[in-house]
């Protein structure tokens, strides 16, 4: 919350509006004004909570004209990624806790069914927007949800991921009503890759804006009544007839546009005349600014993707001082030294060059990195490719966007044995960005698979380390995760230091219990065992670097010289606790009896906050994990000696 | 292998080959002869084991063409999902195997790396073939395969994956010499659906094939010299210029065709001029028939997709009587019994009605049987918006097709705790299909969602009860799996009877052990039990039912009243086995002693063989049960008492 509120900017329309119902009361000349409002009021809140700036800034005409010219919620409006939906929000009764966004507590910084009926359908990974919009067609088609509209809002990156692909081929087989909204602003996150991207180019290029009049005659022009039969579609498009946008008739849509998505004058012509006359799919394709409209939005090359608290005057981030380099940027600068060694190692990227810290490696080797676009499913692939070919891909995924490549991993890596190298980024919790970004599963689905070494780094030496030992195993592929944010501060090894697959390393011994930790949270391990010091309980605490190959003589002493064992990690049920649970249940280490807790995240999905406390609600600090092993060691001491 | 060596077709000149260089030697002419003695010997060879046989004959022609004009293996050449590959398999060396194809310890029934050199790269999952040939494309030009071609071919219906799609929009933007071949069939399993395949209707309806000289010509006209700069070509194709193909020219391909696919005097002539003149990425579009020359494949409805062993004079499929009806069969007959009861049961499959059984049910209710195409992401959001507007989509795809929609399972469906119904068909083993179609991992990456009800059924009449279970389950999403092939013989309840979520159910009381399976082993575990009662050893048996949310109560009894406890699953690591451990530990209930084993599918990818082999192989049967228990109470019984 600001202590500023005489600050904040002066917006007489848009204190009017309280829901969507309150705009069809405007003219449209107040609806451009109210346009001028919205924006303003976005800036003021993102300045004081941070958050997705430049996305919400490109589509606040949008977002004014299609609330004012349709029936939210009735009709359903599904909004891609959802991170653009800031004005949204404003406009459909939360103005009131805009100023939370991404707090604890607050509001979510995407869509979200549970926080409105104004979101029909939650987002945050990109690119699901027409296949949930087709689904609210099709059940309007069998008479569940009577004479609504059904609109999604997708932006040019999401193209690239064939998830969109496939829906839209599904869309223009079934031919339902469904209202596209292609909001090309030429930007997903980085700049914008793929053929794709280079043809909405060229369908804009040639053709200006058109007028009001024009713009409503045009969309008229191409929706003249029921839905054409395809063939005489396809026939004219290969007659050359169509102007532009050919690649979507081609799958079936009407090709709207393109039209200035920041002029009301013609936005709202043509959703009107979409709505009342569109009876199949109709693709709108409107041009866009990210950051429209706010100067240092509009001058900064990420166009204030994802910004800090900022001064509105200046457009500065506040960003708070860092005390370690973060986990990304060790990984790219151990890539770029793996780099330098091996002409071998690539890196490829979906569309996170930024994020995962490949834009490093690709400044220093221009030729061995690769943005595929929003498309896991094919840079997995890709990277297997390669790997067959006798590179060494690194492909660097966000833990919670591998699961868009699942199916790659198994089938055309680990079923071949291809050494592809995952670097999983946001490995954990991720604190603002809640439980959709949340990295809690990779784990659980990458431990299980033959042949694949999982590790997962303690601190930001140790990811040096497991860069060069995947950089070394050239036998099958290896992952290795790492969490969102600064590491703890210890000093970087040589950039060539190899780990033995599957050993991991004793931190510190002790006599009742033993703390195994996988990943991130061994500082919190190490603080439990002093804690239990205090309480003269005495742990030891070993930090298990591999999920897979388990370190087994480790895991089975552990489990012998201990009365309790804990195993600690920053993933769901099935993953490193459940390895060490099946290797110490085959090998018959509980059959005489063990007090072993696995502490994983909590079987629900956490709302977004700081990490630290959404750490402390899901029972992985210190405390919580000193707790557990006293409580394991009082079971256990029943049958058993005193504590020691 | 055949009792009957004298029938085999007469093959002078294919006996002449041993590898692709030989067909270096040949005119164009014996090439054209040479395909009709390689598609007899493909019709032989299928009729004694069985297999995919329509996708092979569609591709003769393409199969010599190709290792006639280009030098496999250095050249590498992927076969999109290689289920079509027999033809090649003959040409490249394996033709003295080619009659052990999917036979125990034969021939893989898909392309496979460590088969032949001639397999660069392994498929068996659909639309992955464009990724990997980039992926050595992209090797190529930095240098590791020198001067190499890189060759997809890929059917119309893989197209509809977004994979597919990915992969091209990757491939036109960096635009490196890539040829694909687009094999279009217009079938991919079943008939095709989706715009795309309209479209590339459109591309051959109105352009008859050219002849010899034309399709030279055609290929050089669109191959002028070094790959043409986008903005250019987007130019022309706003004019109208182009011919056809313009959606893969959007996408930065040079488009080829159509040319007939079973002629080779278009084939070669296409393929020399590609290979001497394309400097970008080609798609080089050849229409064919799956089934070709053969009248009984021809004519059938699936074009002999998948097929028995047959009598090759009269295309009579040899089928084993079966004793009980399919679980695919079950599965529809009681989807059909929920859809009579309410309407808002919908099915959805990703291009496998018949494999399904979603047929049977959209013969019933055509409106609301959706097949959206090899979509499996889409078909999972899709379902997420049917079930966010109130219907009851049945999403009914294979646990390894699953996969692929992974995220989708997490992002759109769990963390908004959609009611989304996942009927998950070939869990476990699958036999002949071996190990890129086995269902090892569905529990592991289900079990650990939030929300998510997860059963598997023990018998036919289960699997019937589960239907209607996730039809009553309207708060969250559910999940049943079941495996391939026939149920075990039981009766079927009514089809309205409804499980209590989270409760097993005990088949027998005993003293010593409890076996608590989880699925399709269940029979196996009474097995091992009469074994277990002539060693005098009593065992109690268990049927889970569900592995999310578990009976607590059930599991923790048996924890508490025997001395060992087994899971049995037919799945990996992480899965049911490891969610019972997990409860057991946390619990306390291993902290005295538990002799508890986790029976899972073995770490390793099972080559292909008969499912019961397989599962012998993976220790799953009864006796392995058996002497698991046998050896767990051994070890128990060091500090207890006796057996019994």
């Amino acid at each position: 919350m600001t202590d500023q509120p005489q600050d904040r900017p002066r917006t007489p329309l848009l204190d009017r509006v309280s829901s969507p119902e309150d705009l069809k009361r405007f003219s449209d000349a107040d609806l451009t004004r109210l346009a001028g409002e919205l924006r303003s009021e976005t800036i003021s809140a993102v300045s004081e909570t941070g958050g997705h700036l430049g996305a919400g800034l490109g589509v606040v005409e949008l977002t004014v004209g299609i609330h004012a010219v349709f029936d939210t919620p009735r009709d359903t409006l599904v909004w891609d990624v959802g991170h653009q939906a800031y004005p949204h929000k404003i406009l459909t009764g939360r103005r009131d806790r805009i100023r939370t966004l991404r707090q604890g507590g607050g509001l979510s910084g995407f869509t979200k069914r549970s926080e409105s009926a104004y979101d029909p359908f939650g987002a945050a990974h990109s690119s699901t927007s027409i296949s949930s919009a087709l689904g609210f067609a099709a059940a309007r088609d069998l008479g569940y949800g009577e004479g609504r509209h059904s609109i999604a809002v997708i932006g040019d990156g999401a193209l690239s991921a064939g998830m969109a692909y496939e829906a839209m081929n599904n869309a223009g087989h079934l031919g339902l009503p469904l209202i596209v909204i292609l909001n090309d602003n030429e930007m997903s996150i980085a700049p914008p890759v793929g053929a794709m991207s280079r043809y909405l180019t060229s369908l804009w290029m040639g053709a200006p804006f058109q007028d009001f009049a024009a713009a409503a005659k045009g969309a008229a022009n191409l929706l003249p009544g029921p839905f054409r039969e395809g063939a005489k579609r396809a026939k004219e498009m290969l007659k050359g007839l169509a102007v532009g946008g050919t690649l979507f008739e081609a799958l079936g849509f009407s090709y709207v546009g393109p039209i200035d998505g920041h002029d009301l004058d013609q936005i709202l012509p043509v959703l009107r005349t979409v709505k009342a006359r569109a009876h199949g799919p109709v693709l709108i394709h409107a041009i866009t600014k990210k950051g429209k409209g706010y100067a240092p939005a509009e001058r900064a090359a990420d166009k204030y993707h994802g910004v800090s608290k900022f001064d509105v005057a200046t457009g500065a981030q506040k960003k708070a001082p860092s005390n370690a380099p973060s986990y990304t940027a060790v990984f790219a600068e151990a890539l770029i030294a793996a780099g330098e060694r091996d002409d071998r190692v690539v890196g490829i990227t979906a569309a996170m060059p930024d994020g995962t810290g490949l834009d490093k490696f690709g400044k220093r080797f221009p030729k061995r990195m690769y943005d595929v676009g929003i498309a896991e499913q094919h840079a997995v692939t890709f990277a297997a490719g390669m790997a067959a070919s006798g590179m060494k891909p690194f492909c660097a995924i966000y833990s919670t966007f591998l699961q868009r490549a699942y199916d790659q991993v198994v089938h055309d890596v680990a079923l071949q044995g291809l050494p592809v190298r995952f670097a999983i980024d946001r490995a954990g919790l991720v604190g603002a960005d809640g439980a959709t970004h949340a990295g809690s599963f990779d784990v659980g689905f990458l431990a299980n698979l033959p042949g694949m070494v999982v590790m997962a780094a303690a601190d930001e030496a140790d990811l040096a380390r497991m860069v060069a030992t995947s950089v070394a195993h050239d036998d099958g592929p290896s992952a290795f995760r790492y969490p969102r944010g600064e590491g703890v501060g210890v000093e970087l090894p040589p950039f060539d230091e190899v780990l033995e697959i599957g050993r991991g390393r004793v931190m510190r011994e002790g006599g009742a219990v033993a703390i195994l930790s996988f990943g991130g949270r061994l500082a919190e391990c190490m603080a439990a065992a002093e804690e239990l010091d205090a309480r003269g309980v005495s742990a030891t605490v070993a930090d298990a670097r591999f999920a897979k190959p388990l370190d087994r003589d480790l895991i089975l002493r552990l489990a012998r010289e201990h009365r309790a064992l804990l195993t600690v990690e920053e993933g769901a049920t099935g993953g490193f606790g459940s390895q060490v649970l099946h290797l110490l249940a085959t090998e018959g280490a509980l059959d005489r009896g063990l007090a072993v807790r696995p502490m994983v995240l909590p079987d629900l999905f956490l709302d977004h906050d700081a990490p630290a406390k959404m750490y402390a609600q899901a029972g992985l600090d210190a405390g919580a994990i000193a707790s557990t092993a006293l409580s394991a060691l009082g079971v256990a001491a029943i049958d058993r000696a005193g504590l020691a």
